[in-house]
């Protein structure tokens, strides 16, 4: 968690909050009262996003003390306690719901990455990973998440690797001129990848040299036998719709990579709340 | 939508993903095809956020044309093209991941939106509404996205209506003198809005002169009773893990508000696919 | 006063003035030199700004020591020293410009605002409140000045609050659809706010449920007559080019609030000067 | 007026009034009303920031046809219409408060400055100028302002040019050493400018060979002698609670260039109100 | 080049020169006078950064005409005209620094470039390649000007590959454990690189299964036997003070990759000159 | 070095390079490995930008120690050790290529500032200056760099003085209007500089009063004739391609000042690097 990324996402976060100030606890908080709060799990969760929350607290008033009894990447019973924060009340009320949108967000995608972990296989080499299907703006803190749930990023923007899908070959006249022409523009540190929809394809790509083939709406038989023809060859990865047993045949099969768009666009917030009594 | 304040958003986010431009699209993509790409509702889902999905295409490439089919707040069924654009492929390759994802959870959060204004009882007066637990950055589309699926929003920022919650009456020295600093000090523009827990602490807060109450954790017969006890003082809120049954109850007990966090922090994206054929 | 709002206007001021460095300083004051620099009130004011004063000269040096004589809101007589800065000379110099040219306008501000609320009656409940005529992109500091001078605020922004104007009124095709209107659509936590001209729009303001009514140019005797219908019904406002004879009128006639654009858009600069000797 | 400029001080105002858009406008006016609103004057002024204005409105909606009838710099009377929006009512609705910040604020600069120029005899080169005491963040625009109103600006920041000062001269020693390092370390193309308290340290400022000498609390009659002192060695300037009647004077006297930090510290808005009927 | 990329940087270079205005212009050139200028290479050149130019000019002035008379990637003799760029003089003359600064950089990093890619071999596949020692906040025009000049790019930021140097080595406690670790955390799209000081450090790379080597410091007849034994199991990188006789060397030997700092820290910039006359 | 300004340099400068994270250090090196790394000149140099290195590692880490054993403006030999930092390995290495790539650049403009000055004869008054062509966003760094080595800047930025180039005389209608109207209407703190490109052109500067006259492509000895013509009326530079031979003999002439583009725009980047062993 680099503080040069997270802060102007913080302040941008507080300014939507409180551009205004607080009118309730500018009101009826006198400056002095001073308080410790918890922030508790509600439900049973990944806990995740303590430098955020921390720093979240610290952009309102530097001389708040925040803890962690915790570390990103516990899964923690329901009412537990993971991080305290003690201070001026009012700079702890100010900045409460912010720090919470915050790390809700970041545990429940931990959280739902955790469970899709646990649906592999022991001793598996499998992995689930994320997409670009991320929040705009909260890229980072996503990714971050999703491996503090124990599972993997995918590439992290497009520049960073190639992906080939149906247009892609589309345009280039065919899967092996679209794999040509990305090998000899990519930079050389970039791993080619390319989405597949059948064995056929499969083949083609395998003997253009491709070095990742993502299998799109594969039926399962034909899942495995994509894995036993690129064995040696190709990565496989895995995407589309993935449910929990899915996850379990795709890793059975031998799948490398099981990509899971959901664990960023549609984790449900986990349920942290901040108790204290003034 | 205001481009003031959507533009701004767009950018980060392009640049989020194409910081380092596009390396597939860059070598697979002769810069001179062009094509047209419908945006498609692969399930039934109210559509939101079409000015954002223009705008990301426009920031990429002024050139585009971009079309909508159907108004945003429409309820539209799977497999429904929603909106066009047209022009220039790579253009529309590199804008699209940014696109979806902006419009994806907009539509998410209206189509959850409409799920709950659709459990209220024909003719009834009682709203849906939105909470400040907001994706942070987003609380602008969040909130146009709640009112696109018929709810409402609540106070947009801590500056901009008082709610009065435990830590403040406490703080306060009880709930008489919360509501009479807050009256003292807030614009004459803002309602006074103050949590209550049972039924003694809503007497005081009506007699105490409260515009809205907010019954936190009562029981389904008291609810009934608060109603009663406050028509023609107050107006009545309900809020807390409120399930469709709960709101058709509370509704039909003549509770005036229902604000509900799940329509910002947990609403699944909607699945918006763009489908094209170079 | 939150460091994540008032940093950027801070930092943005600081760049308008030192983009280019400080020639004169850099020439001739030497590095080591240190001093204690005291900001003098040159005429009778209330001082304001104190933590833009003190973040201003942080920003620039973190180690200048700054210091508050009198409390924000304090009035004091001229030649009098509010705040001092102690260390590196140099670091002094190059702020002095900037710290001076926020508080000089804040502490303006709320000496104006202190001279409108000192017509009001003693025990009045009247207050006095600023408008959305602020200067632009420093609104929050000017809400401030304008409450450290003991007036109030008015809404913060359009989303605040309804302010209903006779061009809403034509749009809408009547005082009632406008209100109507206005109240299907704002959040619950806004109060409606409704300008009239007359009785006879006040009477229909009053019976389609306004909760604020703005007198526009109403006749003196009108303002006692609009006072007295109401009563019990709705908040009286009344604005436009108020002059401390009209302030007490107004307070008199039992009018709420009374709103002063000039607090905001022409309040002259207090007169405070750094004074230090090298 | 150039748009990399404004547009990011615009945006910003904007958003200070409208990130939680406009409740108002947006549940009373329909989308599909369309006017022309024309910008007047309530009182006599200099016009000063169609650009701004126009930009403004631009800024929300491009469609807007906004039209000059008068040029910058132009004085108008009473009631004279001086700009003209046309199109979406709701657009001019939502930009109009921020459009009139900017523009009343420039053009009361603008009117200040002219009444200050008007001061000066006829054929004089005397001339008004500016300070660094502008309002943070706007020194652009009230730059333009005072040239508007026919006066000229100072140096724009700390890195232009060159303004020793009592401390500075404390620093370095004295007159002439602080005076020989400031031609040392300056750019060629910056002038030495230095404040003088009497007659001796205008001497010592001569024969070090300051370009320009700046008058602090001079006597009125030493000011003329200090105009002869300095006759073809060194343009001289007086600064200090220039009153109209000291201005003439000072003109008079021969004074090269008075400053008047009053122009863009303590300027009063300018009268200028949209005016149309939907 | 994406707009939403590039126009934040050249919006902020615009402010860097004209935050006070164009004093000379604004004198000096009056507002109606049009021409048109040419951009001339005045020594031999890659043509890089029209986009650039193009958009420095429109954040100026919309209505300026701007045209390529090349492509980016040609090289073009002394002499010869580049772009044009016609309208109003002043926009042109305010934009005209500005615009040359970034593309004088671009073309001298594109031209530089080719210098490298021309020492290349007939038929090889070798490809020069640029670092991550960018100029801060140009590192996308950077690698858009060694691509034009027909060099390859490295990995684009620490996030999009895995390069592993000796203190990663030593800090996780050998190369072997070095590469499983970051094979096991990094996306399955990246490929590792390790750097390696001899040959014994190659063959431990090699088999742990690195991807790509570099070769740090190797003597040319090491080089040689480096690209036998990598043969078929890693891709093979050189860097370090390449001269061209290096290169050529590296590529007669077979080295796939040769690194060059230098296109990015040491490229002189390109002599392109605006030339017109009003 | 002002925080203000260099915090946002630096911070995107970070963002450029760590927006995915650190894939290699934060997969090998474990957090609580710590160690110190020394900053060292590879080659003879001028250290420059010592502020902006402990900056950087400060942004990524505020608990790094980071220390300068020499001043910035130091000449030293190969090998040297100048600066150190201590702390997290994770972070040094996170931080080190950002932290090199600005110093190499500021100690390469050093350098090379350096070297032209020592081209000087002793006892001279001539300074050697730098030009607006700066790398866009860096110019702040730069003209601090060419300061450390010894030279001198030139105006700022376009409002900072006035510059006379041919387009502007002829758009003015000759030398005499155009410095009259430059006269008129710069602030009366900046010298009028004119270029001229022969003797006939440069009488008529000087007659028409022009502070400062810039020899534009003179044959060597119309620069001595020049000198002669200027004495005791303006200030001389010349520009253009200067060679070390045209310095001295420019300066041999008694030209004031030599103004050298190279600074700022082709100075090689500083060999300086970070060493450690984990």
């Amino acid at each position: 968690m680099l503080l040069a990324i997270i802060d102007p996402l913080i302040d941008s976060a507080l300014n939507e909050d409180l551009a205004g100030g607080d009118l309730t606890t500018e009101a009826t908080v006198p400056a002095e009262i001073t308080t410790t709060a918890r922030a508790i799990a509600k439900s049973p969760l990944v806990a995740c996003g303590f430098t955020v929350f921390e720093r979240t607290f610290h952009r309102i008033d530097p001389e708040l003390r925040v803890q962690a009894l915790v570390d990103d990447g516990d899964y923690v019973d329901a009412d537990t306690t993971i991080w305290t924060v003690s201070g001026s009340a009012r700079s702890i009320l100010m900045a409460e719901r912010t720090a919470l949108n915050f790390v809700q967000r970041m545990s429940g995608t931990a959280t739902l990455a955790r469970t899709f972990v646990d649906q592999l296989p022991d001793g598996t080499t499998t992995r689930i990973a994320d997409t670009r299907k991320t929040t705009p703006l909260l890229r980072y803190l996503q990714r971050y998440a999703v491996r503090t749930g124990g599972a993997h990023n995918h590439r992290d923007m497009l520049g960073s690797a190639v992906m080939i899908k149906d247009n892609h070959i589309a345009a280039a006249g065919g899967i092996e001129p679209a794999i040509a022409r990305a090998k000899a523009r990519a930079p050389h540190t970039c791993r080619i990848e390319i989405e597949v929809e059948n064995l056929s394809m499969l083949e083609q790509a395998l003997s253009a040299g491709a070095d990742i083939v993502m299998l799109d709406n594969f039926a399962p038989d034909h899942v495995a036998q994509a894995v036993v023809m690129a064995r040696g060859k190709a990565t496989v990865e895995i995407s589309g719709n993935m449910t929990p047993e899915r996850v379990r045949s795709a890793a059975v099969a031998g799948v490398d990579v099981i990509s899971v768009g959901a664990l960023t666009h549609s984790a449900p917030a986990a349920d942290i709340s901040l108790r204290f009594k003034l």
